[in-house]
This record gives C-alpha cells, structure tokens and sequence, in this order.
C-alpha cells in the first residue's frame, strides 16, 4: 500500500492527507465488513494492513520533524495530530481483529449503523485535514467540528441502544460480552475523531488568531 | 433552563462559572436520583436537559471565543477548560440513560455513595473554577485540586468495593454488566473533575508564576 | 519507602528519576506476583505502599514546583510528566488490589506475560527519564519511545490473545469478568507508559531544537 509513495518528496501536509485518506479507506472496509459479516472476514487481515499503513506513515511523520529545520506547526502539535490520527485507526482495526478472534456469530444491526457512523465521521476527519494546506479557509474547521461532534453524539446513542438490545435479546452472558468488546472500540475509534477535531481546531485557531 | 441567558452581557468568566453551577445542580439531581431508584426515574430526562444545557454554554464559549479578539488566557486553554468540564456532566448523563435503558431495577448502596461522591467533586470544581476570576486567590487552587484528587480516590475505592461486592452476590451475569456500566460511568464522571482541576492549576499556576 | 529521603536536596531530575525507579519496583513485584498466585497474595498490599510511596513523590514535585522560580521545563509540562508517570503506577496498583479483591482463584498464562510486558516497558520509561538529565543524549529518546510502542502493542495483543482464550475455555461468566478487569487494568498501565514517553518526547524535543 505504502509502496507507491517516495518519502523524499513527501511534505508534512501530504503525510497528515496521506494518513487520513488511509484511514478513511480503512473504516470503509470496517463499515462494509460489519455490513456482511461473517462473508466478509476475509477483510480483517486488509483492515489490519491498512493500519500498518497508518503506522508507517506516522513514523514518516515523526523522522520528517526531526530532519527538518523549521515546520509548518509548532513540533508539539504535529506530533499530537499525528498521533491522535492514528489512535482512530488503532480502535478500528481492534474492533476488526475482535470480530475474528471472539469468532463473533453475527453482527447485529446497531452495529452496522456505528460502523457506517464511523466511517462518517472519518471522512469528516479527512475534510478537517484538507484545510490546514489553506489556511484561509481555517473558519471552516468549526463546521466540522461540529459535524464531527454530531457523529459523535450519534455513536454513543447507538452505543447505549445496542447494549440496551444486547441485554434484552441476547440471553448468553458470554455472547453479550464478545459483541460489548465490539461496540466500544467503535465507540472508541469515533471518539478520537472528536480528539483529531479538536488538535485541528488547536492550530488552525492559533494559525489565523 | 437557558431561557434566563442574555448571552450578550456574559464574558469568559461568566459562562465557565456557568456551566460549573450547572453541573453541580446535574451531579446533585444524579445522586438524588440514585439515592431514590427506581421512584425517581422521572429525573433521567431532566438530568438528560441539564447535559443539553452544559452543551449550549460550551457552544456559547467556542462562539465568544471566535467573536473575541484579546481573552483573558490562551485560546487553547479556553477550549481546553470548558471541553474539559463538559466530560463530566457527559459522564453523568450517561450513567443516568443506563439506569432508565438498561432497565436497572434497584441501586446498591455502593452506587449511591459513589453518586455522592461524584456530586461532591463537583461542586469543588465548581469552587475552583470562582478562582479564575480572582487571581489572587490563585494559590487556592492547590487546596481545591487536593480535595478532587482525594475524591477521586475515594470513587475508585468504592468502584472496586462495588464490583467485589456485586461478584460476590448477584447471581446473574447480565445483571453484574448492566451496574458495572453505570459504576464506570459514575466513575469516570468523578475521573474528568481531576482533569478539570488540572486545567485549571496550568492556567493559575501559568498566570500566576 | 520514602524514609530514607530527604526532601530538601532532591532536585525535579532526582524526583523523576525516583518516582520512574519506585514504579519499576512496583511493576516488577507485580510481575512476580501474577506468576506466583494465590501463593503471592501477600505482596498486594507492598504494592500499595509502592503506589503511596509514588504518589508522596508526584506531591513533592509539585510542592518542588511552587516553591521553585526558575524551573528546568516549563511548568505545565513538569506537571504533566509526573502526573503521566504517576498514572503508570495506579493502574499497576488497581490490577493488584483486584487480583485480592474479587479473590481470583488462578492467573492465566497471558496475563502473567502482560505482566512482564508491563514491568519491561516500565524499565524502558525510567531509561527515557534518565536522558533529561543528559540534554546531549535526547535523541535517544527515540529509541525508547519505539520500544515502548512496541512493548504497547505486545500489551495489546497480549490482552486480545488472553480474552479470545477466556472467552474459549471459561465457562462461567462472572469468572471472566473478573479477569477481563484485571487485564484491562494491566493494558491500561502498558499504555500510560506511552504516554509518559509521548511527554518525554515533548520536552526533549522541544528543547534540543
């Protein structure tokens, strides 16, 4: 996947695109993996790729600060994007692996919807990302922000619905477990959408004053 | 609940003392309603408006801040405090919505002190946040993040007492589930008053020197 | 523990340091007590007296701090390394007091090897607080901040392996909760240490340039 790329000519900016246009493509394929479980988990060892992928560009990131004299953001904020960029993917690829390794049955209906959710709000992340290249357009952050924030909000409603469900319908404890460990990395991974908006709006905020 | 507002008239000092007051009066309805489960159900939806409440001041405070041009601290640290205590009545809400979804039909003893203890850090943030306005007293807030950190403690001490307790006499594993999600909810609501505290003393102890 | 301190002569290097040495002994003696159980059930309660004995030392820098005009680092980022390392510790503690608390019965292969995972990343953390002392060898920092990182995701497979293995073999539910806590706790701790290395990496980074 990373083989395409030649380092050497790759700024600050394409590697924070890079990584959240990796990592969009990655909660597609979780979102689509929910959808058609268990006929698809072929696809958990492809998500677990594309977090590599997310990894590798995220050690680009970090060796390109310490080469490099002067960047375009303070060193603390390009290493607390980058990193809070990865934690997203870091939650979607566990939630995949415990699909497999919990050898989970079936995929209930909420959790398709917190997938496709996901999937959303990662998306809105890669928009996000897109503006720090034009600074101009810095006062668009707050509207994803708040998109972001919706999603967010939206996760944990069907979070809490899912489990209500779960608890209701599902009468083997063990089962209820294995798909609660699901829930709440989807859970986790929206969440730190959120933390990326919020570096975002950290340094475009600083940038234009 | 917002009606009263003129958000007009109100500076920084205003509305963080704002949403501090409103989750004292959140975390105060939260233990109430604990302390008087199931008969006080009816208080989950006017918990779930004191949570839409804190979410408008903070939206007001992101706003302000957009429109202002010098603020009393650093834009970060603006966004930093109030994100920070809105985390908490987050927390509080969400205990309250599992009590009514997860069908909860009565709360230990361990919960309600728990629910105590958390209204209690509350309102010490709460204190700690009057300090903003008169700096100084800023020294005060060691005095105040002691108190929370010693509250916290006290959280987790009685979340591990509870879960013990729970192990050992209910019988029924979805029953066991179901109160340890509203304990880490409690839980993790009195966690985000130590990272208000500490907002606050990088703030203080920044302005102060 | 901290009898033999004299508070006066101790510098923030000497606290770091000291509070990163208590934490290796703690997370070893944790180590040794999940591969020795139930037979180490004594050793609980030195671990908390290792966790006091850490948390004595996170207020005396903070203490330190106040008192100090012209400090090594900025405050702010003092308060968050001692506040970082500090976590490491509490949540060794909470895997301990649990292990005692909801009388585990036996440790399973997996946790035992998380607990070594644990120990080791602590030994790597007190390695990385070292280099603040020696400015020229900062960028060793990022040798061991790799090593951390791998030693987190060791953590976390580690954790994933031992809950599908739980989930496989363990047929009383409530047995698994209890353990899934004790992991959780344990890759909570792995994690922090990360955490501890991302401050670390701020700091040095910052001031080497």
């Amino acid at each position: 996947m990373l083989s395409k790329m030649t380092p050497k000519k790759l700024d600050f900016f394409d590697l924070f695109e890079r990584h959240a246009k990796t990592s969009v493509e990655g909660t597609a394929l979780l979102a689509e993996t929910l959808a058609g479980w268990p006929g698809t988990a072929n696809n958990v060892c492809r998500i677990e790729e594309v977090e590599h992928a997310c990894d590798n560009i995220t050690h680009m990131t970090i060796d390109l600060m310490r080469r490099t004299y002067i960047t375009p953001f303070e060193r603390d904020e390009i290493r607390e994007l980058i990193s809070r960029l990865d934690d997203v993917m870091d939650h979607a690829q566990g939630a995949a692996s415990r699909l497999e390794l919990f050898k989970i049955q079936s995929v209930p209906p909420h959790m398709i919807e917190l997938g496709k959710v996901l999937a959303r709000a990662t998306e809105q992340v890669h928009e996000a990302v897109l503006l720090l290249r034009n600074i101009k357009k810095a006062q668009e952050i707050q509207a994803y922000s708040k998109e972001i924030n919706r999603l967010e909000n939206e996760g944990d409603r069907i979070l809490k619905a899912g489990l209500a469900e779960l608890f209701e319908t599902e009468k083997d404890p063990i089962a209820i477990m294995k798909l609660k460990e699901v829930y709440e990395r989807l859970e986790a991974a929206t969440d730190r959408c959120e933390d990326v908006a919020n570096v975002l709006e950290g340094i475009l905020i600083e940038h234009v004053g």
